[in-house]
């Protein structure tokens, strides 16, 4: 179950955070130096870095960029926590929905709280921290491939929708992270990616990453998986998550929930796959996930050409929210949760914190 | 109930089929005239036109056009006869699934093989054969359109995939029909309409074509149907239809099953809307409709620019077919058909005979 993936989305290198820019994606696969807390801001609204996990990470990243530029203005001890813990909130700000941009950012004002150093230390601190998460979602992202490959049946073939891979996390991906996981132990299992219409995660991103990394993938639009799930040409569906509910509710790319609704009309199993940090157990329910609400122009243009009338009205919710009655199960890298999720996640929290 | 739309989309003139370029819209809105039998057979096969009642006509001009080409070969009427049937059999070959093709062929053969007139007078019987049915066309939309309206709610917003408007028949609408009657009578509906990748039918025509006609419009991706449905944004759909099977399982284009599922889980009623000619009585089922698989480039560009890897691999079938036990009625020209269809359409079929 060892797949060695070509795929390094973020690294902190030095003084800054090296990642993919996935806004260029498929047509070029070139790194960009973000340097500044507002060039991570401006990197995570503008998408040069998405995907929930990778987005967490990031952020991390994001408050160590903070952190050095406040050490340049000769602030007290006190006051540069004060602005850094301003700054690091503001952070939080540049995407509403994926929870994994709290949970990085709160790691790092946690450790800001609680460390006894000078400035310099913090920093130091916070950087390491930042490496450390990179580290252990690479890891916390194989476990969860290996649960998954355990429930992928021989030659299955994988419907996916947006991309919940390596480009989506610092490496390896959660749903992809499970078909790679699978993909090492029987390479007769393949891939179909939804083009996932808007911004074209699907087409753009998971269809690039599975050909890098060799792992047979057919593209399709939106509204064909009930035509292959009809003809028994899908055995799962596996997807990622942006925030996780209490009792199972879990929001992701705008689309999911048709693709989950046309698998329990199929009878076909319904997977998400997500560390432990996407699961937001402060909220009972879906109902309480913002959904940020997009610009028009992912849906009017493609590519900067317009793919509609002039002036047309358009609304264009960045994700919606499966009710957990349509999931079958959610793979974290501590297991397969299973219903009641209620129970399934407290339980997991407990086993978490126990490790 | 009287709406009168700006749009024509296919017009018998002097000597050829004058037709609005779709491959055009919305960037231009232009006519092209259609001068020979293979330049027919070309625009249909290249969705210059399409629309399965469009379709129709197309094919019953296209005749005409071969006819006239034939004329010029001084052939002996038995002769003329015979190449025009072979050549208009071929023009049934442009595209699989519209029976509306074969319906509007096989109208100009029996009057081919009918008739006691010399080639001239021939040729001027399919001409007005295919005026006829152009008009018959514009009636019988009008007739199905006034139908539908009487089963929209006040206010209603009026979901619909793909393009079954006044460009996809020869003006009017089918889908688009019924949205036009209800709007002459409650000018507070409003449509929503799926993008329908991989060809954008709703994206590129159905915006267009309602804003040119100043009924409020909104565009959707397709994966967001089910999200709008759940908030109780979308209160019935309408689609039109290319073929539908004895029993009422009806193909449509790509995307249409997958809206129909979504429907069904939300409750919302799903109404198919087709001219009898849509109607192929000699399949019991949906299970004989041949689905066209159309060429790859249509899902993995844009505007000719690629949307995903380069090389990955691609299915593309034009149509599905939503099985009759997910339609809540089929608008016709007769009225609307409810289950049980095989019994519905057969009595909808005599009702028409004896008109």
């Amino acid at each position: 179950m060892a797949f060695e993936s070509k795929i390094r989305t973020i690294e902190w290198v030095g003084n800054v955070s090296r990642m993919v820019d996935q806004t260029k994606v498929p047509y070029e696969y070139v790194t960009v130096d973000i340097k500044t807390g507002d060039e991570m801001y401006d990197a995570i609204k503008t998408m040069i870095v998405r995907g929930a996990p990778a987005i967490g990470v990031s952020a991390a990243h994001g408050v160590v960029l903070y952190a050095q530029e406040l050490a340049k203005q000769n602030l007290s001890r006190d006051e540069f926590i004060s602005k850094l813990i301003e700054k690091s909130e503001y952070l939080k700000t540049s995407r509403p929905t994926a929870v994994n941009l709290m949970w990085g950012v709160n790691k790092q004002i946690e450790l800001i709280k609680n460390s006894q150093s000078d400035i310099s230390g913090i920093i130091e601190e916070l950087k390491q921290n930042g490496i450390k998460m990179e580290n252990d979602d690479i890891s916390i992202n194989k476990r969860i491939g290996d649960n998954g490959a355990e429930v992928v049946p021989k030659g299955a073939t994988i419907l996916t929708h947006c991309n919940a891979g390596a480009l989506a996390t610092v490496g390896y991906g959660t749903a992809l992270g499970v078909v790679r996981s699978a993909y090492a132990k029987d390479n007769t299992i393949q891939v179909f990616s939804d083009e996932t219409r808007p911004r074209q995660q699907g087409s753009r991103i998971t269809t690039f990453e599975l050909k890098m990394d060799g792992i047979p993938v057919t593209m399709i639009t939106d509204g064909m998986c009930s035509y292959f799930m009809k003809k028994g040409m899908i055995d799962m569906v596996v997807v990622g998550a942006d925030r996780i509910a209490a009792n199972g509710d879990t929001a992701n790319k705008i689309g999911t929930y048709t693709v989950a609704i046309a698998a329990k009309y199929h009878n076909i199993p319904f997977y998400i796959a997500a560390p432990l940090s996407t699961i937001d157990t402060s909220i009972k329910s879906g109902d309480e996930i913002p959904i940020e609400e997009r610009s028009h122009d992912e849906v009017t243009t493609i590519n900067g050409k317009l793919v509609c009338a002039e002036g047309v009205n358009v609304i264009n919710p960045g994700f919606d929210v499966t009710p957990h009655e349509l999931i079958s199960g959610i793979i974290t890298e501590v297991g397969i949760l299973r219903p009641d999720y209620n129970k399934s996640i407290a339980d997991a929290f407990k086993t978490s914190a126990m490790c």
